[in-house]
């Protein structure tokens, strides 16, 4: 099976006085590998990795390899432009990441053909197979499913990490099937927007590419392990149990200054662990996540 | 009067095979100098900053102020993350800056708060005066009036880049009236987005922070001054009769690439000068940029 396929847990890279706190950062690659997530991505949105210097970010890829013990590391590469990404994905290689994540970045607005080029020269430059990174939410780019499916032929893509799915489940088949029909077979889907992971797995999506895997793994796994044993209904109530957790996500703007918060409640993270200029969430609402980790049993 | 006032001029930074081309850079400096543009702002979006490393934006920065004569030089600071937007700052303080420009560039979309709380550090960091950058279209925040009021109210803030102004020009007038009575006296307002100049020069907007400016600046001098010696409908006649260029800005996605080609048609920078993954315009646009920049003798 391929090593692109199940649930692919997204670590936070925390700070601590605009420096990496590694000790922390370890262990939270090693409570992923013990939880036996099918993969770590590190350096994706959730961790970060738009914020860090190349060298931060070689640092923190070599210790996921080092930490994450048999589970495969995938890294995040993405960067403005072309000539950093490329020096990203060189770092990764060295330090012996099982493939690369790369989401289109922008300032400027980019074209389809921008990013084709971009994912062509990427191809074309390392052997590492790499995950075509769709998230509008960041990086402001949008794919079709016509560039999805010129990107996918290239050789060297190994999965699509596609936005959430339409929360309908007819609907949701009914997007998995046409992106699973624009790509080569050996291209894996993966669903990201943690609410709609359950959607996505039921609908066919192989992989989850997961904000919360990152932190609480044993609750991103029961979903997964569910939906691949092909129980659907069981998912969906896994997931319907995180209902409090993705109303958080929605109220408090986005999944990261949550998980940020989850962290530093359960003390995996030092105070304040995300990248100024992003602010903590308030003590008021710190003490709603705290209420929520509880009453879901999250610490756990 | 203000530095912050009149034309300021945003050249382009012009590569080749990567790397930053300082003789052509050199060449678009003198030539604002030589036109007595009011200041020159380099590093601006046009002249995307977003994509330098550090050392190359120092270096930019210090190359600007030495060969600009006597014409104030602004530079742009933004980056994702705070510290580097204060190493940055350091950097233009010690090129000799006149000013820095700090747009709240976002990967993770940002609050309010976030925003007040990174203008408050940078203003508290340094001494040098800063220009507020409302760019929605590539930051991705979006200033209210009242958040305008809250970081125009800290010290050292000395002008607001707003976007476009309505195309009405009571609406437009309505809009500066409306910015003006919620900052303090001292800190200007300009405009952006070549098309809105002059309706927003008439609306009473005390500066043009101008992309053409950077590359034509004749044709944007004689829109300033127009407006600034209250000859409205000069202004706006001046401003009509680049109507044809306007039109490529929207029509080819924006005012970057076009700048890029015309520079690179006039001799003034190098083909395919922007850094990857943006790519230059095809040949048949740059075609008719060439049709235009001939019809309206933008190459006297």
């Amino acid at each position: 099976m391929s090593i692109f396929t199940g649930l692919s847990a997204f670590p936070l890279t925390p700070f601590q006085n605009d420096a990496v706190d590694e000790h922390a950062y370890i262990g939270l690659i090693q409570r992923l590998s013990v939880a036996k997530v099918d993969s770590i991505t590190t350096l994706g949105s959730t961790g970060s990795y738009a914020y860090l210097t190349p060298n931060e970010r070689a640092r923190v890829a070599g210790l996921a390899v080092e930490h994450a013990g048999e589970t495969p590391v995938f890294v995040g590469v993405g960067a403005l432009r072309t000539s950093q990404i490329l020096t990203n994905i060189d770092h990764a290689e060295q330090a012996g990441a099982a493939g690369v994540l790369l989401a289109p970045m922008s300032y400027q607005p980019l074209t389809d053909d921008d990013v084709f080029e971009l994912f062509r020269t990427v191809t074309e430059h390392s052997e590492l197979p790499v995950i075509v990174y769709d998230n509008p939410g960041t990086t402001h780019f949008t794919f079709s499913i016509d560039l999805y499916a010129r990107v996918a032929r290239l050789p060297g893509i190994a999965s699509i990490k596609i936005p959430g799915v339409p929360s309908d489940p007819a609907a949701a088949r009914a997007h998995v099937s046409a992106v699973r029909a624009a790509v080569p077979k050996h291209v894996t889907i993966g669903v990201s927007g943690d609410a709609f992971a359950a959607t996505g797995l039921n609908a066919g999506c192989d992989a989850w590419y997961s904000v919360i895997g990152g932190i609480v793994p044993a609750a991103a796994l029961a979903i997964t392990r569910a939906a691949q044993e092909g129980r659907a209904a069981d998912a969906a109530a896994e997931s319907e149990l995180l209902a409090p957790l993705w109303r958080l996500f929605t109220e408090f703007g986005g999944s990261l200054r949550v998980v940020a918060a989850i962290a530093e409640h359960l003390g995996l993270a030092p105070h304040e662990s995300l990248p100024l200029p992003i602010l903590g969430l308030t003590e008021a609402r710190r003490a709603r996540i705290a209420e929520v980790v509880n009453e879901l049993r999250l610490d756990r």
